[in-house]
């Protein structure tokens, strides 16, 4: 565990402090008016990044450390031009085994715990038992469950955290658990509520997240629909109870997730579970994408009411249209 | 009232029916054999087709009589080659006083007075007193009003039937009603259920109804977007109160639904209401046609867990899931 | 085995013949100047149709043989308006025991055992023994293998008969075979000949084609693509010592073998063999196509040196070449 | 009215001038060799850009002035590496009462009385009178007309300087001009010059240009396209006698004058004025862009005979056909 | 010379006439009541088509006439159903020579001489003389200037019609002229005609209408862009102080002319003169079809002031706008 | 001929050197610390870049020297922060007539005196006369024949170095020796390597290669297809008993090799040859630039066997297969 987080500089302002970081990017620079160099360092943890100077001894320092390791430093905080920096004194390389991972990577902003708890509610709801059985055969597998419970959702879109994915599924649940009323003749709940659950497990293998996000070569070759199709099949393969149809609907719902071809679904939604739950899936992927644009903007010095500036996820600008009413 | 409806008819085979009908088509064939012609007809009613023939004294019933008119006519029901038809013993013209349209044209099969007292519920249910006056000011119109009650929803697609705009309405503000909840710290839920309510509103002038589904010219000129937006203007201007971005915010609704550029939406959805609103239209329509699509291909003999013919307004064969599993 | 084939009629004009047809179309007619009804049908067999006329007797037919039945059939053959037909005298519905399918399908040109043995040649001379082992575990499966050897390639479109798969996937690996030694640095030859294999199996589940050719509920929601992964895995299950990588390699090769998202493949060709596989595979059916093509201008009266009517399945018009520049 | 223009520059070389300009960067930087910092400025004003270096004494400059805000500067001009600069000694905010915004904004480089004259010219010349009063609803409007007579015609692209709306709108008036007698049996020249008038004169709404050019929130969510119907609907509404048939054509020239959907038009041009219309406006906006690529490349240096770089609003690299054919 | 076209039937009702038709239809079919067959066929010449009936002795008639020829045809001329047709008593095979092709083809309504001398006009015009001497050289070649003048413009679409081609280029060569004066900065007018002239040359031998209108193999495999680049090198040839950089323009002119890649164009227009061209071929072409749509709808039945059907070549329904102010 | 390559400097550190280069960038720069200016510069020759300092005693050199130039410098190498580096103590402009232009530009790692032999054993090796005789009239003719010898095939993607359009030609000429075979009853195989011989030589006049590779104005106008489309026709004009269809032939064969139409081709391919020649020329590119993409990607860092990045002129990632396997 980390004493010192870079978001809690200013309460350390003309301090002395010293914690593990990640060296985001070093360069050796001139010194103005000569006079030999000095280092010019980015380090970052989960809750932010600032700019770290080193002017003397740092040569092992230089030696040791490289772009994108964990290091353990020491420096003094101060103000320069509005913004935070550290002035260091040492720095060394940190092992892994001193890192908790956890301090470097944002992360969710809800408990997982709680998250994961109540996905397993919604899964102790369900009155077909082969869904049952087969959605517990994944949240229960020794390594899938949990990395199920930390991966992110995506490398740099919607959900791109710690956590992001279970995030992302128990929000779904809910809007499914919300909408499958309206469509009672149609929908079978458990079939949209398994796809809930399923449709991204993939990214377990499809992502990588123990430094930073990452794809896998696996995931850039097969994709996160066809290695969880792939994890269907092994479980499937100790399930010969479950019925054939059951297990086409659920491939389907799958496959078909993304809803177009030229989004990597190699086939459209046919069944009336498979309609509904590719746009509830978008939606919330939309509506997720939105709160991040609106942060965005706010962050990046615009007014919560302007508009946004082009948004190349969502091929649009946008309004927050609660802050738009509430300026008048 | 018509005595005899033509899905009746098995229940007076063999037995004379005098009735209204929609003369659908009309020709004169020569007999088989010579001597002379008789009239091959096709008559309608809002409960189905069946063909006619008239072998004699069909003379004036062939100069009074032309395709696309109400008939008054007097015939034996019997059955041919499995099907049931009429042969006529006398037919005339039938003036507009004579004939209630209602009994033919396809019509929603639900209670149109229900469907409006839940659609005037959810306004009852509005905390925004201007988007409630808004939409009061179109359903109170005296004009508008019954309109709305009465429009199809489509030339030919979903709901595609009297009072289908309506019922188009009420089960998306039922939608909206479920998902609000789930993004209540972005979407206004009396925005949302103001853009069900107006969203098509300029469909009242966009088609025409009153014997059969059509386009107005206004309609294929400007579409019932454009429509709605100057019915708008034209309420905004006695409602000078009404807040400036709110009516921003309600036109970007309307301009917005449809979602894409192609399919004659001038905008894309910017703000959260737009987002769900669209969404959830266009599920609540893919869900009505899928409906129709699955019913067209039981009627069409196809077994309800085949896989149905391509639909052409879905761009895909569908699956009735339900009937597949229920069918192992 | 049939006696007699439609193909060749104008050898028994006027003559009785006896044998076993496919009963493409009937239906009950009036008889031109009254005097009752005749029966208008059209058989078939592999080898072509022809219309059949039954004028008496044929109450006991018309309830016993319906559309899509194999039916035995008595009659004299004659010709009308230059065409071939047949005068019935009797005709029942056939059981399936008294039929040989293949005498109703249409079938390769080539030896199924020839092709057959062709493809195991190509297997043996694999140096890659992981590879070797997999694509043997297909071809020796009990049920997947006979099935291989006579699945159409197609529905409708190119190899659309009865071992079209198998004469597709020879012709493959023949051209396979010849384009490999030019990119000997960066191609793998069993990897590709191994996708040239695996590629379209799934078709046997995507296709049924016991009597006519059509698609399986599974293969409409699925795709052969995604059916054969799960072969693929159930395989794998087996074969602990296969090396990950290649299999990533090789369903990586399957997945992307369409070449573009709009044509179903998930994912891009990303590796030399990918990019070579798919590239080879489009050829060979856009070659197969041309030749169907060119046939069936001239089986419609099309000069041979001349363009033929638009192709659909090819997106423009085609030219024989060949016998354009012969016809000079 | 300020008395330095920048592009006067070589005339005050070495003289120190006193004028206002906007300050488009501002940056303290670090002197070279130690020994504090200095201040880094763009100074801008309708007739260009330079650059100003401030040495001494800046700390109120830099307290009170900031990116975007116009300022009071005096300083000596000289020349640096080929380009005039100004050393500034003093600077300072500039109310906006001291500021005719004139002087910083590019405009049009005809005069506006004699456009406005010309417009009004054309207007003079209409035979239906409905349109006349219309259009002069629309340019004796105290608001509107003063502002279209301003308004620049785009942010970025064609026409985006002071009056270039109102240059745009003449120059294809003169157009509407030359071709509407080549389809005189089919166009009719007052509805399509009313067209030429209306169609962008929602820009005036759709664009913010007291300071700079942007996009006002009302642009961004409706488009100019909506804009300008909601303000001729609020016209209708004292004009009770404009014909309904009119109206209707009106509108649809204005929403359909982008010509594409994907252009933002929610309806495609289906009247001859509608198709003629569409194309001139496109024409016009094309060769208004090909001079200023022209211009551009000429200015970056290019030889005018020489084919310009990509040009992004063109989707293509463009040639000067009358400068390539002299340079012979 | 035909003594009786089909359009004049009504001033020959109950009349015998003798004439040449083309022979669009032949088949025999069986008498009602039996008793034999008779002929059913369609006749065409340049004003329209009629249906014939030939009852006896049509034996020689059958032999010697086939779909496609010509014919000399002696029959009575009577109304049925309210539509003129023929009861042929003779007809037999009509030689070529006894044929005048332009009656039975349909024409331009315009002179060809006048036509040609205006053409001719705007060439006598030009002060660029290498442009007027390419120009001549295609106009006065014995092969092509006289192909020229009769060539169709297209097999189905705008002007598919002898003289179409001709006619499109003087209403284009009409168009440049109102246009050029408007670009006088920019475009060359002799180069914009010169494009005007050519650029549908190729169309010459891209075409057949010797009997009826299709494409060559040259034409499809070619296609008329590509033809008229060869016809241009084989002038050039001939002509060495053509101006390298002035054939250039030309052949980009000709090849840009499609404005779009989809359409066959292998660049885009990328000079002002190209710019200019492209917009206005496709403007001549648009009204010219809006023009054919308007009077195919009255055809068949449509008020002049209703909406049109879907018009493919146009890709939109289309309104009369003329017409629909009138209908007021 | 150079003495001295940058790609030997290893062998020459701190030796003193006196060359040609080609001379990147120049600037002038403040020393750190004060005292003046010193030319910061990039060298360039076919095997490389490195910077140069010159320190002194620049002025004649900043004067006679600039951007694109060659120049003649004596400087001593040293290493710098890991990279080889000139100090420069002389430089001077360098006359054309002292550099061997290829000692500045990539060529191809192939003997091109091997390429041309090989590529004259194809044209050897044809039956059909007519075909040689055209082809042997490119390859001899003064000017084209050496041209394409050296000429690149691209200004910046696949083969873009000297001798690249023979090297790619020759390759393709092999691909089509592989492949003609499988085809031999649709193909002819002296057409296709005809087509391969011609298709690209219009990059003769497409590309300028003296100092650095850029498009000429007629290649920008006009495109190497329809350049090499007019050289076809002068050749075609001297050999009067060359086919007509087979001219056809190979100009289709030319007009559609892009395959696409938004490729540049106006025409898709439509006869056997053109089919499998648009494929094989595709897969040769794409080929060629898998292998530049993965030399790419390990320069810049990646391991052979990770993904690279995104490639643009592939749309995709792409990933060493070979490599990868051997990574296990």
């Amino acid at each position: 565990m980390k004493d010192f987080y870079i978001a809690d500089a200013a309460q350390h302002e003309n301090a002395v402090v010293t914690s593990y970081f990640l060296l985001s990017q070093i360069s050796a620079r001139d010194k103005k008016g000569g006079g030999g160099q000095y280092l010019a360092l980015t380090l970052a943890d989960k809750t932010g990044t600032f700019e770290a100077r080193m002017w003397e001894d740092f040569g092992k320092a230089l030696t040791s450390c490289s772009q994108g390791c964990y290091v353990k430093a020491m420096g003094r905080i101060d103000k320069y031009q509005g913004r935070f920096q550290i002035t260091l004194q040492q720095m060394r390389s940190a092992a892994e085994t001193e890192i908790d991972v956890a301090d470097f990577q944002p992360a969710t902003q809800y408990d997982i715990d709680a998250l994961w708890a109540e996905l397993n509610g919604f899964v102790d709801g369900f009155t077909n038992t082969h869904l049952q059985k087969l959605v517990r055969s994944f949240l229960d597998d020794p390594e899938l469950g949990p990395a199920f419970r930390s991966a992110p959702a995506a490398k740099m879109l919607h959900h791109a955290w710690i956590g992001g994915l279970l995030e992302h599924v128990v929000f779904l649940l809910r809007l499914c658990g919300r909408v499958a009323p309206q469509y009672v003749d149609e929908v079978d709940p458990d079939l949209l509520m398994t796809a809930a659950i399923l449709h991204d497990f993939g990214k377990v293998r499809e992502l990588a997240w123990k430094t930073s996000f990452s794809y896998t070569t696996e995931g850039q070759l097969l994709g996160h629909i066809t290695i969880v199709i792939g994890m269907l099949r092994d479980r499937m393969a100790t399930m010969p109870e479950f019925p054939e149809r059951l297990r086409i609907l659920v491939e389907h719902l799958i496959l078909s997730h993304h809803g177009r071809f030229e989004y990597g679904s190699p086939k459209l939604p046919m069944t009336p579970e498979a309609v509904v739950f590719s746009a509830l899936d978008d939606l919330e992927a939309k509506m997720q994408n939105m709160r991040a644009e609106f942060a965005k903007a706010v962050e990046s010095g615009k007014r919560p009411d302007d508009v946004t500036e082009f948004s190349r996820s969502m091929d649009r600008a946008l309004l927050n249209s609660k802050a738009y009413l509430a300026g008048v």
